[in-house]
């Protein structure tokens, strides 16, 4: 195993990231990052597809696909070159498009989620088949434009494409920011699924003075509220915490204190563990709601899901990932289930996959950035893997 | 007792409350219906005062005081001639401020609630005193511009500035439309009072991906208001219903399903009864909300209220308004203290006050009307509570 030879300066991780911050790829836009990426990797010897999916009322999102040889095993690395957008940029201590490096720090929009992640394991794959041509497997790349949008023309549509053209998957890497503080605290072999659902409860309006002419749908809302709150969906499973249901909103909007609403309106969201699929926990839920309701009128409906949750047991891939991560940073990685949804949850469907990347305490926020030397330590450490990965078959490093 | 003696098409509180009509009195404008009963009732023998309240932050306000005869006892007819606005005209049959006469009744806004009233009262008392100039006692007129608005510059000035000048009163009748289908059906003897509380509870906003980094209001929020609403306030007293609160609104406005908000507001409003004074309620919600709120961060206010209770018992002066109700119409009137506020509260603190007028169906509707029927007969009723309260005393009838 061997570190890329190069200097902090200069190092092509670095310089890599930089240039696709300076693309504005904000979902949809993709800005040139992916024709900056199709270019290195084909330069380096990896076949490159660039696929455009479209979809109905949703933009048109340009996706990448590079394979680099034709024997199993086929190693995945998927991230996604889209952004969230920079907010207020006058809030920035540098323009979020400029990739500044400052005291040790790369500062822009996508530089922990996920530019820095997506250029450390280019990098490392690039080295790679420079010092091993020959090796016996395939790596392969999935980025996508969108996943911080819909998610529609993203990454779902980029593996029904590679399926149809009879492409075949081992075992992937997601680049996601996955450490709380440093580099090697956490790899996510699972995330937990996501379920939105909104509740309308129908009263009849009326004035308070009156309340035996009106019909208030407050008391109902409350109780249908507290039995989703009360008792909790489940304990938690081998991998996982217990799933937790979030009541984001409550809203009536009635200004008029003499008046009782006639209507009451909620949302929540659940995160569900592997101990419940998206329609069982839809006939829970429904359950729930329809005996606190009683006599009350309500509807409840769930948005259109595909964020089912996805768990990467512990065992041989798992441990060589964890394995690399510690010999690499002294840090033995906690293997995690938290946190919000990825495109892991597509992916699972065709390969085992486990996330690991960069420290995310500043994604999404004003002055996101990534830590130089963990960019270059989290190259080494993709290398390594890949390493290690392809060392375990018959002819590696 | 006699019935003023006049034919149904020119009744001179039909053509009272007509005119009355026709001057677009939406709170806080007048548009002459003060003036217009100044002149009838200074025609009448009465002595007018026109006064005009200010207050910062709100319009000035026109109010009448007149009286007629300076001996004791003083009987109050109490009314107002502002109305609340017509909403969208279309929707109407007849031009709401053109008082249109169809079909035996008279369309326009403030038909019922209370033009056809105060006509009543104004055409009842300019007929007494034309009958019996002698009488032993005083007639009293308080009419004002400010009910159905912020109710600052109307009643409660006025008798302020009643009190100032030496007035006192021995008996009141307010005309507000207290009939729910048919003349005779409701004598209000007592009015609940009203409190406006406004409740917000503070969490720390987050993602639902890591809900132990957030601190959702919503589940403290729904025990503060399970905690109002049961178990109830009391269960009644001698001459009234149980207190009751209604929430009226409950909002996050939080368009987000994946942030667990920061915030979350809720008002209710209480109707209580003769057991609580707005202070001892607002102790009694206080504890309540404290309890059920725990650790959660929560600030409790109330809105500024004057809407204490009132109630007139049952006695001489309640038996003679039922008992002429009953001569006239038939049925033996409820004693309710049911229903929204009025300015009978202000007076309970000068005499003892009930309230009659014509039946309400149409308040504050679309094409409001008054049958013309009902407004004669009402006219006849004030007119006969007058002959027998005077009567009681030395020199009546
Ligand atoms: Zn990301
Ligand atoms: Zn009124």
């Amino acid at each position: 195993m061997t570190t890329p030879a190069h200097t902090e300066a200069g190092h092509p991780a670095v310089t890599l990231a930089q240039a696709l911050i300076r693309c504005p790829s904000v979902t949809p836009d993709d800005g040139g990052a992916l024709a900056l990426l199709a270019e290195r990797l084909a330069h380096a010897g990896f076949v490159v597809e660039q696929v455009t999916f479209s979809e109905a009322g949703t933009p048109d999102i340009a996706n990448l696909y590079a394979r680099y040889g034709t024997a199993e095993p086929v190693f995945v690395f998927a991230g996604h070159t889209d952004v969230v957008p920079p907010g207020d940029i006058s809030r920035w201590r540098h323009d979020p498009f400029a990739a500044v490096i400052e005291d040790g720090k790369l500062f822009g929009r996508g530089a922990c989620d996920m530019k820095g992640g997506v250029a450390a394991m280019v990098t490392a794959a690039i080295d790679f088949v420079a010092a091993h041509p020959q090796f016996n497997g395939s790596i392969a790349f999935l980025l996508t434009g969108d996943e911080e949008g819909p998610a529609v023309n993203g990454t779902v549509k980029l593996l029904e494409w590679a399926k149809a053209r009879g492409e075949v998957f081992s075992h992937c890497l997601l680049g996601e920011p996955t450490n709380p503080s440093a580099l090697g605290d956490m790899v996510k072999i699972g995330r937990r699924g996501s379920l939105t659902g909104r509740l309308t409860v129908r009263g009849k309006q009326g004035h308070v003075g009156y309340p035996h002419l009106a019909d208030n749908p407050v008391p109902a809302l409350l109780r249908i509220l507290q039995s989703l709150i009360a008792p909790g969906l489940d304990a938690g499973s081998d991998f996982f915490d217990a799933s937790n249901l979030e009541v984001t909103t409550v809203d009536i909007g009635n200004p008029a204190t003499n008046v009782i609403p006639g209507e009451a309106r909620a949302t929540f969201n659940i995160r569900f563990n592997d101990l419940w699929a998206p329609q069982t926990l839809r006939d829970e839920i429904g359950r729930r709601v329809a005996e606190a309701a009683g006599e009350a009128r309500y509807t409840l409906t769930f948005d259109p899901t595909n964020a089912v949750s996805f768990l990467t047991a512990p065992g041989p891939f798992v441990d060589l990932v964890a394995g690399v991560i510690a010999g690499r940073t002294g840090h033995t990685p906690r293997l995690s289930t938290t946190g919000g949804t990825s495109d892991a949850r597509f992916i699972q469907a065709s390969c085992p996959v486990v996330e690991f990347g960069p420290v995310g305490t500043t994604m999404h926020q004003v002055d996101e950035y990534v830590s130089i030397a963990d960019l270059i330590a989290l190259t080494a450490i993709y290398r390594d893997i890949i390493d290690a990965y392809f060392a375990a078959g018959s002819q590696a490093s």
